[in-house]
């Protein structure tokens, strides 16, 4: 949509640099496109259905061709292209060669998510995204997440980035392991959760528990909040408990992904116990 | 200079998404260019020195008549410009409508950074970044740092991204309140470091040590490797210590500041005693 707004031609005197940066907010991507070597081998792995690859014609690195034959195994159809087609194509601009096409990510249901605790035994270990809207925070998020064991991911359908491709990117593959559900209504969600016994813990700086002090051993769900907004109010009202990662700086907020990672490190910590 | 090797016309038919999106590697950009709203005002906070304030010319915004009228007042020249021209300068592409020309980052020295965690009567906690290659993981370790209370961080001179306008803005203000010392050598950082009394704590996945198990209450400085290779052999030899963040997923490994941002809280749990 922005591109309409750009000046046909630019100042040959003015740096380019811009072109290479991101706008690091909600945009439009293809969802299912797999772009770089790790996406698409952790893709693989998992088991995902690949229908195409398209790779880097005449590249003879080793990688990058054990990785297409073995994806031609996994039944998906290998097209080599022009470079130049892979840096057009590309939403993430580092396609390092190869750029695949997956089937549509499945999403699960909170169930799914529930029975996936269940059945590695241990208590639910959830991550809540309150309307998301930079896709390098949830694939962060979904990597720390993986890392940490966490169970599945709870994202809204309206006014939140979805699986795409830079977020596969950033998950460094994680987006293929973790169970996705995707709500039309995050507070339905909460119910649902604490109805089926599971404790929602909201971070927010006026939270009146230190991480440190709330008890996430049980069955946890942990909300992260908008990056300028924080959680809407709706959500803070339903939230069991808001707790407050201690700030010992003058700035006065983490990143929404520094702050899922260390609160979900602080579970893993309390349930090594 | 990538862009020399890019097709000097693109297919029509296939999407130019690519454009909006980043790199996310070691790119050129211009010291002390501050982009954006918090950016700006954090600078004006801190009591830099900003020489030139360009703002987007008619634009009636409240708060970005406010915080230009600020950088008047603290001796900053404000030229109204055309939007596209701040687009054109841009190298984050998220300048909301405001691009600062500050005095260049002073660095500091080591002493400094002791001397700050000696000033606010602390045991020193201090980041050493081994050869980032990521802006926007250095400027986000930084604002993990600065949100924990962390009395430095140590770049080296090479093979490191320094502290560029993506930085600046990923670290949310972080790097004017951070001191950062930017060393010839890490090896030679980290031997006077331990002559100081710091203990030098490596990240790696064969770490012998559970970071939970780690004493980091004493003088502590925390080494985050590279992206793609973590810690060179050297660092890895020199550290007292390599401990591990458990890994309870498939993947095997967390992003640079993820890492970074979970062992400053858990320095930051332990010293709460």
């Amino acid at each position: 949509m922005n591109e309409k707004r750009r000046p046909p031609k630019r100042d040959d005197q003015a740096p380019r640099r811009a072109d290479r940066f991101a706008e690091r907010t909600v945009v439009e991507e293809v969802e299912g496109q797999l772009e770089g070597r790790n996406a698409l081998q952790e893709a693989l792995k998992s088991g995902r259905t690949i229908d195409k690859v398209f790779v880097a014609a005449g590249d003879t690195d080793r990688g990058l061709q054990r990785l297409a034959a073995q994806a031609k195994e996994a039944g998906a159809v290998v097209v080599p292209v022009d470079r130049r087609k892979l840096d057009a194509m590309s939403t993430t601009r580092a396609h390092q060669g190869i750029i695949a096409l997956a089937a549509a990510h499945e999403y699960c249901t909170i169930d799914d998510i529930l029975e996936e605790a269940a059945s590695r035994g241990e208590a639910p270990l959830i991550i809540i995204c309150d309307e998301l809207s930079d896709p390098h925070n949830l694939g962060a998020i979904m990597r720390s997440g993986e890392c940490a064991g966490a169970h599945g991911v709870i994202i809204p359908k309206r006014r939140s980035v979805g699986l795409t491709a830079t977020v596969a990117k950033a998950s460094a593959g994680a987006v293929e392991y973790m169970k996705v559900a995707r709500v039309t209504n995050v507070n339905n969600a909460i119910s649902e959760l604490k109805d089926k016994g599971v404790w929602i813990f909201g971070t927010a700086a006026e939270g009146s528990v230190p991480m440190y002090k709330a008890d996430l051993t049980g069955p946890t769900a942990i909300v992260i909040g908008n990056e300028g907004d924080g959680m809407s109010q709706l959500v803070r009202k339903n939230c069991d408990m808001l707790v407050h990662i201690p700030m010992k700086g003058k700035i006065s907020s983490l990143n929404a992904s520094a702050a899922a990672s260390i609160l979900l490190y602080e579970a893993v910590r309390q349930r090594l116990g």
